[in-house]
């Protein structure tokens, strides 16, 4: 009987049990027995179930932008240090090749390790699992070669492939824009919701229009906006001030209708700690008390 | 003999004196008499000469950016006002209807004043010389339809039929990024130099790269680049600190051997004094020692 990788029979091909979407095996009875390499058995039960009942991720949340340079990343990784901070079993998902690293960001190297079940998400000091196209795209590949389609199969295979465990919340980078190339890894995973980051200096009217309408193609709910860079955190004195006068986060919010989570001012103490690959340790408060309500927990 | 809105003439067809590119008069004997309106006489002399004899602008500098929001106009503002500080005669001309307008930067408000001779510029307070794109754009116009051979068209005629008087820095705002659409305003004005803006939030190396092969393509000297929105100054205690770690202005301006002009912070006097149509009220040194070497006093 025929397997393939999203299927975690192995390769011997005494495949039986009940045949499901993410495995491919086609006769209908795969037993999903794993073959485990013998190192790995004190780390992982030597009964393994199929793919798709190993990793069982309960909310998946896109975060995305009108364009790049806004500070997404930066929002990704907040929220899941803040949803972390809660206790909560957390993810985060790479998809953008243009952005900030986000295993950079939470100081973590190395490439995935695959074994007979899947491939191994890095984990973060405080337990987020990580996982990037950055980690697994080659040395020196043209960004261009990522185009929508290629990109998107390679974040749906992040989703059956990666053995994400048990997760609350997986957060999901986006590419940057409304266009398509979001689009298409949007529709690559089975979404939530969405979070939207606007900053000062863009028409963020029209990115939220954009954005509205591509969540209600897809049936997903729109979780809220996040204003980023409207304001600066003195280093000096710790004074927080508008940059360019009053923010427009909230008033955006409110006219299109969708919850205003709140403004992330830039702090250089951030931007040195993800440099430093510790953005874990950056105190905010920022998403300790947001808890989606759409979504369940 | 044939005359048409690029000569002083008037309409009455006595047209006499030396053809020129600037007066359309094609029978070579074009006196350039002006037909004042009676209520003009106390402003302007009643003896004109042809339009390119009355506006005498010795350095016209174009000022580029990879992309809008990064800050341009208040660049292109703020080179005006250093220079007029000095004891410069200077002008802004607008040629970005994507950005803030310059008019509404220095408090300029109305029409421009068609007279026979040409079109008067607006004046601000400190005696720059202002004209906009956005002033004469039809209200609630499609921006769309400003695409680069129309906008081009706009700007080659503000070179023609503005009456500048004596400048010796013509300043222009010109739309944001490299592409067709700057390039063909930039085509449609005789330059003498190019300023880029780069903020920290693009590949400021690929926007340099561009800039530098626009400016070759066109013979214009790179007059420097200024780096914009890399630090910010606090309002309470006055520090100026980096927003996203150390600025690369200087590293960038010195890999591709063109001049550093200096950082501009972002500063939150200065978009509230831009809101109040007083930006030649902010205090900067900024631009205040910046004298191209490259081009004629």
């Amino acid at each position: 009987m025929e397997n393939d990788s999203n299927c975690g029979c192995g390769t011997n091909g005494s495949c039986k049990g009940e045949q499901n979407s993410t495995c491919g095996c086609t006769n209908g009875s795969c037993e999903g027995e794993q073959k485990t390499a013998s190192s790995d058995e004190g780390k992982h039960p030597p009964e393994m179930l199929a793919l798709n009942e190993f990793s069982n991720v309960k909310n998946v949340i896109a975060i995305m932008s009108g364009k790049g340079g806004v500070g997404k990343s930066s929002v990704t990784s907040l929220l899941a240090c803040g949803f972390r901070k809660k206790g909560f079993e957390v993810g985060v998902l790479d998809a953008d090749i243009t952005g900030p690293s986000l295993p950079k960001m939470f100081g973590v190297k190395g490439n995935p390790e695959q074994v007979a079940f899947g491939l191994l998400p890095l984990e973060s000091s405080s337990g987020i699992k990580v996982m990037s196209v950055n980690l697994l795209m080659p040395v020196e590949d043209d960004p261009v070669i990522w185009r929508g389609p290629l990109l998107g199969k390679m974040v749906g295979q992040f989703w059956t492939d990666v053995v994400w465990t048990d997760l609350d919340y997986l957060f999901v980078d986006l590419p940057p824009g409304t266009g398509d190339v979001p689009l298409t890894v949007m529709q690559s995973l089975p979404l939530n919701g969405l979070i939207i980051v606007t900053s000062p200096q863009e028409l963020a009217a029209m990115i939220v229009n954009k954005a509205i309408k591509m969540a209600k193609l897809m049936d997903i709910p729109i979780l809220g906006l996040v204003e980023n860079m409207s304001a600066a955190v003195c280093p000096k004195c710790g004074e927080e001030f508008q940059l360019f006068g009053p923010g427009h986060g909230k008033e955006i919010s409110e006219r299109f209708n969708i919850p205003f989570l709140g403004s992330l001012p830039i702090d250089p103490r951030l931007s040195t700690l993800c440099d430093q690959g510790r953005v874990e340790d950056y105190e905010s408060s920022l998403f300790t008390d947001f808890i989606p309500q759409q979504i369940r927990e």
